[in-house]
């Protein structure tokens, strides 16, 4: 309702006139149509009739003030009329997306086509301003968005020319002399030959997302590796174990390999559900674990870290360390010389810059559709959590405490072969088949069993112990240090439990550690045995000669994603290994 | 060199016209003068007729352009004739302080007073315009520098007028409703109430110098004990273990108590000799090692390495982390968005703003006035180095290595009271008088001795091992960490010495040390074993569960000073604790 406040809602109007005040802005379509999107997943689950009224009063306002070719968009036609189709960094393209997007979920969530026929038109608008007349002033957005939309609308529609549109996209993009070199906004290259990620993090994943769409789709092998080689640089030198990317606020981007600062981490929400995305899409090509593991990853750290605990207030950056004092640093400085988004210590509710919060809301509605896959009489399960669902002839129901407890009880009827993923993190797990201890065929990761006809349930322990991480050596940052993981749940220190200067805590690899359910926020904190400096023995020095003055103390830790919902507190991930 | 090339001494013609190359820049005129003083310092050792006539070039130039007034400025007389004391951040003021200095400076050195009538002149209409007219649109300048200039011209020509001025100026420093509240140009209090060390850190050393003068020769006892206040504010909060302030690249300045990141460390070379200056002021009321010591710190340390060992290139900032690598980091981003002062992995020839190396000249050029002071028949002895001094009937001669070596030998002839420093860093030492063990009387810091008439010659060796410095525990980038230094030295690993990823390199705090003398570069290194992790086992991973798998290695370290002079190279001061 943060929108209602802000004017969002109203700019879909289109009646604002210079002098009035909530000028709308560029990338405010995309925040409600965002919004239309989370909407339409809660509306595929049930009715409900004021979600909907609002949808239909959103679709009512873009139906009335669109223009004659199907074109809408609440900043340029009213704010700009004159410059339509004239910035390449002006999110007209990603607003268009993001209609698309919205108006796909809602066709499928209520078989109402009107706004799907409104984007069908706009899609075909933009398709002769683009690839017939070619009369916009560049070739591929700026920020990409509409390749994955485009790519969409063919999948609810079956019309191949949107298919064909989004490919357009992804064939033009980077190439020279069409092109300027731009690396923030991955037109350095021609998309196949980009193998390393690159730029804005959140732009990247949703470039990625359309590639891995369009490789499969059709079958383009070089795309295929490219996506291959892009996920893996991920994977292998820029991801947090957070799963958060995009460690530089300088253009919210991907940097070099293995530079993962803590503090300064920027780690957009936004990024990390694009990193979802991106990850499920390719599992579409290949079931591999490493592809759930990475959602999973995500899902659990650096995207819920993004949602409070009460679910109403938003981190935009998702820092892996941080001490309420630097706040205090930049006082009296120039405006322009401070971070522009600064250290938050604690979640708000809206941003300037809203991207993330319908982001969060949308992927939370959808997350059903990262669960399982499909295919003849075969099912596979990519993510654990209570729920039930129907397919065709199969039923399914997941009732777990995952991931406070690894044990996973999934009932099925109507399955004929049942894969399921062993996460990465998991070195010991058991199975039993209708009460029977089994053992499966595995392979890349998933555990296949077949199964005779009718109702079956499967019981999987997975080992959830708490072990101790440390990052490759070239990761600077960490040097020295360790993080803790309970399953796929990243812990982190807090002041509020741990008293001040969480940096000078010890962690010994040998201490024994206790996991305890707290009831209040429904998750498992953990308890161990640690140590650090004595700071009574310094007085009034900075420096001192050294010597063996440690005590030993008792360390509460929580899920990272948990962190600063208990009032202001130091945090840190990553400790001192004793 | 690099002054001629780039047009700074040219401006001095003052015939620059709109559209001419090389237009004079505010603070050009401040280069030339430190270069003057700096030449100034060198002829007190003895005639160099090169160095005279560019001198008297200078000051040609000087008399033939300045006003009726006496008014001279190399950029306000051509760039901006309208702008005279408009500006409050426009160094107008700071240019003229620097031409005082060089004047005196030269006077001293040459007897010749042309310069120096010159320049009181130019005082006396700087008074008229502040004190008398108060025409200017500002009170007192936004980067000190006149004050203590100020106060130089007293105590050369003892007329009182001139100390007047420079008390005016810090009178009126942050006095409301007068003056702007400005923090990071020390205006956000009057300077008696200034207590914590805040703002841009070359100009607080500047403010904080001339107010020791005027608290000591003023008998300002509220002056003093804000001296007093800030000193104990920087030593015990804001200083590097190299001597460097200032950690904040934005505004150059210090930010909050135990702040003091590494790599992002500015400590602008300036800054330590600005620490330097405001030091050896204290040291003047008030005779306690704490003063020698920092002077001694810097030197050594955070102002040495701001010059390369052949003397020939500059470092503007002195990180105590560097990875060539962080230069890859920011292509591709907006200028506006860069560090406007990029990490440089190499001293360079000249800076744009080139404040520090004429700086650094004439810190070194006047290094003597720092080692001794005297009074009546004593004799204190501050800093050790090889040289030889003469001051009334006294005569001094010490040879030593130091400080690669702790023995002195200090020969003195005519002096009754002789007074020496024991650093803070030493824990043991001895002391022989013409070849007897002695034992003098300690006080704050300083060994006294009564000598009979004649020549004597007191020996003093000073224990100099290696050992490990551990930093406060609120120092939260140094948690985890140890620094190596030997006497006043600190030390540093370079990956062109230890392989490359020394952020890998763990300290044990038992191991053996070993000092080789380096022949080239006439400097000890170290050498120590340490351990280090094994890259080997990571594969492509950039996580796994911690194992123990660390090897011994050689450890070879460096004084910080000395870094970056072997090609590019990653360096880091602060180690992994073993």
């Amino acid at each position: 309702e943060q929108f209602q406040k802000t004017g969002r809602f109203d700019a879909l109007q289109c009646n604002w006139k210079p002098g009035m005040p909530n000028k709308p802005h560029i990338f405010w379509d995309s925040d409600i149509a965002k919004w239309v999107e989370s909407a339409a997943y809660i509306l595929q689950k049930g009715p409900d009739e004021r979600l909907e009224s609002i949808c239909e009063w959103v679709i009512d306002q873009i139906e009335k003030n669109r223009t004659s070719e199907g074109y809408f968009n609440s900043f340029y036609l009213t704010v700009e009329p004159q410059g339509r189709w004239q910035g390449r960094g002006n999110h007209e393209l990603y607003c268009a997306g993001h209609w698309i997007e919205a108006a796909v979920a809602y066709y499928e969530a209520t078989g109402r086509d009107r706004f799907l026929h409104m984007m069908e038109e706009f899609a075909r608008y933009i398709q002769q301003v683009f690839v017939k007349e070619q009369s916009a002033s560049f070739v591929t957005p700026g920020h990409e968005e509409i390749e994955l939309a485009l790519y969409k609308l063919y999948r609810c529609t079956g019309k191949t020319e949107y298919r064909d549109l989004s490919k357009f996209f992804l064939d033009n993009r980077g190439v020279r002399p069409r092109e300027p070199e731009a690396m923030g906004i991955q037109s350095h290259l021609p998309v196949r030959e980009q193998k390393s990620a690159k730029g804005h993090a959140v732009r990247a994943m949703y470039l990625y997302s359309a590639m891995a769409d369009i490789a499969r789709d059709c079958c383009d092998q070089k795309m295929q590796e490219a996506c291959e080689a892009l996920f893996q640089d991920i994977v292998r030198h820029k991801l947090y174990i957070t799963g958060g990317i995009g460690s530089s606020k300088h253009g919210e981007a991907f940097t070099i390999p293995y530079d993962l600062p803590n503090k300064e981490a920027y780690t957009e929400t936004c990024a990390a559900i694009g990193l979802i995305f991106f990850s499920s899409r390719l599992l579409l090509s290949q079931v591999d674990s490493i592809y759930g593991d990475v959602v999973e990853q995500v899902l659990y750290n650096g995207f819920l870290s993004g949602l409070s605990l009460d679910g109403k207030a938003f981190f935009y950056t998702n820092p892996l360390e941080l001490c309420p004092e630097w706040l205090e640093k930049d006082v009296d400085k120039p405006k322009e010389d401070q971070p522009w988004l600064p250290w938050l210590t604690q979640r708000v509710k809206v941003f300037g810059c809203s991207c993330c919060p319908p982001n969060v809301t949308r992927l939370l509605a959808s997350l059903g559709g990262y669960q399982y896959t499909y295919e003849g009489d075969a099912l596979w399960v990519h993510q654990y959590m209570d729920s039930e669902a129907v397919h065709g002839g199969m039923q399914i129901r997941q009732e777990t405490q995952y991931p406070n407890d690894g044990r996973i009880s999934i009932t099925v009827d109507g399955v004929g072969r049942l894969a399921f993923r062993i996460p990465g993190w998991c070195s010991a797990y058991k199975i039993f088949l209708d009460g029977q201890p089994w053992e499966g065929e595995e392979k890349r990761g998933y555990v296949y069993l077949r199964l005779p006809p009718g109702r079956h349930n499967l019981e999987l322990q997975l080992d959830m112990p708490c072990v101790l991480v440390e990052a490759h050596p070239r990761v600077r940052e960490d040097a020295g240090r360790v993080a803790v993981r309970r399953g796929p749940v990243v812990y982190c220190v807090e002041s509020v439990d741990n008293g001040p200067m969480v940096s000078e805590i010890m962690l010994d690899g040998k201490a024994f550690w206790e996991a305890e359910y707290e009831e209040t926020y429904g998750m498992h904190i953990l308890h161990t045995k640690g140590l650090r400096r004595n700071p009574d023995g310094f007085g009034d020095c900075l420096y001192r000669e050294m010597v063996e003055d440690r005590l030993p103390v008792k360390i509460t830790m929580v899920p990272y994603y948990a962190f600063a919902n208990r009032g202001v507190s130091e945090m840190q991930v990553w400790l001192l290994r004793a």
